[in-house]
């Protein structure tokens, strides 16, 4: 299957040159058309804005319209493939803001590392755009380039790895822990994997109080004397592993309730999950091979099991959360993304599915579920405007 | 009727929200459009530019995309608004390639005027872009930033305020020229204005071997003892004005065959016309309220009246130029816009009226005349394969 999927896909860039296209929303099929879109009465909106900068909403696209930007250093499981090779998957991203939720999208693929140098592109871009997507940025510098957007923009500022992840990840916890009989706030919590969607997820649990999370990587549960870590997981020492657990994964994930996968293939093995509590829940979301197949998880008692792939239930796929985050962000004017809106997005997802629906290989609504854009983009909006950051 | 344009502007603005959308060239409606258009399927031609990067014309959009370019800071007559009021203005031009040339265009308005950071900026965004039309940037820094972009940068840059009103130019002088019985070659041309289209004119006709042109400001006749001339119109001194003349425009006007105005209202009186060659053309751009008006030229004895007014005759419209010109250089995937595509282009632009039609309040096609469109991109192609920077 995954073979046809290569064929097909470069068939149709090929033959569409693209995926995506600027259209007008106007027609200027003649000289009184040319004089209202264009000279002499564009004028108008030019100096209505420059009077009140807040008419740019009024007048231009800027309200509807997402910069999804990359440097294309993490591109999906390929690593750093540059700019240019990165405009396939943010041509997609674009698409898919519009086809799900109507927001107009473009790609903004950029030829620097530097981290000062995005932010400083991104802040100069940012009069054209109402909210900014990062994507595809390598972990630390992630975090870092998140950080000062949002701390330079008056526009949302979301990377989709970190925390469109985060909130589908979380969706699928407020749902699976209705058919384990345990609550949030007891779980024991292991994430394999410290990276962008690792740390943003530790986050996300973290304001939902779960008990315990330990954090691991190749080396074991991560603690302050490892060397290799950087200061991003370093911040996170303090908020997890409240046992001060030390070990490799095999160690810590016994007596866990939730694993979640966001490291390599086969990380974690039938054996391991057999150590594991009660009703084990299992989300290896390492993509296109997840840290353990589905059908070995349930043999090691696995009572639920997520991925990345639509080919296997419990598909943890980001489509459920970022177009619904933006929509509803951008319909309130909000300045920022915070916390409270991720989690009741999270929220949100995980309610489209009633629970009478709810079954260990049904947590997720599924992507073409029309009512999840909805549903996140009312929660979001009520959030924006519960925490005040809506501005109409 | 300018005031109903300025409501009937504001009304559509507001309406519309702007006027470009983003759309989706393929459906995204099942599991097997987002296999094929995203995840996993897109991995295939990031891995294919990733290993030759000029794939990124075959696989992605940037083949038909031109980034239009602004600081915001010489915006239609209105002067440094900033890049938020720029915005319509831009959002107006990407239309116009779009309706006009089918060319695919994205308002870039940026938060700065630093020439450099404009430069850089504009660099980073190179992968993602087909080209680049700079608009609306004050003079001199628009000749700083143009000559920098083009040599930067593997993609055509074009200032349209420069190139596209000299072309169009051009285009106007090559049939005037066969309906006063003079040659080209033997034209005395006054140019008022010495700011970015001025400029730009003055080389396009001295490409085009006209005999003579002086280059006048308020003060007068430029010359090398003015204080107040920038770098480039320094660098235009032993190029222009071939007799040293000296005065103000009433002084040098005198005997000279065309005027040139890119100036402001009324620089140009009837009794300066009637100081003229015989059968004078004049060319008052000056907008919304030209140098002289028409019938008043006419009075003073001019045989051809342009402006830049589409309620006169000869309309010098910029849309007769710059979407050809683009489509052009885009088709043929070439690596600038050079001289020799300009003049091609203001030939394609003269040759669509043939020497049965012209006459003194017809000699330039209408705006809407689709021939324009495809005669100037066929011209553009075509010098740019014979002066070899086609890429394809």
């Amino acid at each position: 299957m995954a073979k046809d999927y290569k064929k097909l896909a470069l068939d149709m860039h090929e033959e569409k040159k693209g995926k995506i296209s600027v259209e007008s929303k106007v027609k200027v099929e003649n000289k009184d058309d040319l004089s209202i879109a264009y000279t002499p009465g564009v004028a108008q909106p030019c100096l209505e804005i420059n009077k009140n900068k807040d008419d740019v909403y009024k007048y231009t696209s800027k309200g509807n319209l997402v910069a999804v930007v990359s440097d294309g250093s993490a591109v999906l499981g390929l690593g750093d493939i540059g700019a240019e090779a990165s405009i396939p998957v943010m041509e997609g991203k674009a698409i898919l803001f519009k086809e799900f939720a109507g927001v107009d999208s473009f790609p903004i693929c950029l030829k620097t590392n530097d981290v000062d140098e995005i932010v400083r592109t991104v802040k100069l871009l940012e009069p054209v755009f109402g909210g900014i997507n990062l994507e595809d940025i390598s972990s630390p510098r992630c975090f870092e380039i998140e950080e000062k957007l949002k701390k330079e923009l008056d526009i949302p500022v979301f990377h989709d790895d970190q925390h469109g992840t985060a909130i589908i990840l979380a969706a699928a916890i407020i749902n699976s822990v209705k058919l384990i009989d345990k609550k949030i706030e007891d779980l024991e919590i292991v994430i394999n994997g410290p990276g962008a969607a690792g740390m943003a997820i530790a986050k996300i649990l973290l304001s939902m109080n779960v008990k315990n999370i330990v954090l691991c990587n190749l080396e074991g549960a991560l603690h302050k004397d490892m060397e290799s870590l950087n200061w991003a997981q370093r911040d996170m020492l303090p908020l997890t592993n409240k046992n001060n657990e030390r070990g490799l994964l095999k160690d810590v994930i016994k007596g866990k309730d939730v694993f979640i996968g966001v490291s390599g293939p086969n990380a974690l093995t039938k054996e391991m999950v057999k150590t594991m509590a009660d009703k084990p829940v299992i989300m290896a979301m390492a993509n296109p091979t997840p840290e353990i197949m589905p059908d070995e998880a349930k043999e090691g008692g696995a009572f639920i099991v997520g991925t990345g792939r639509s080919d296997f239930p419990n598909q943890i796929n980001n489509v459920l959360a970022f177009p619904g985050v933006f929509r509803g962000a951008l319909d309130v004017r909000a300045s920022e993304i915070n916390e409270e809106m991720k989690i009741a997005a999270a929220h949100a997802i995980a309610n489209t599915i009633s629970d009478d629906e709810i079954s260990p290989d049904y947590i997720l609504p599924d992507a073409f579920n029309k009512k999840v854009v909805e549903n996140v983009a009312k929660a979001v909006k009520e959030a924006a405007i519960k925490t005040g950051v809506n501005r109409i």
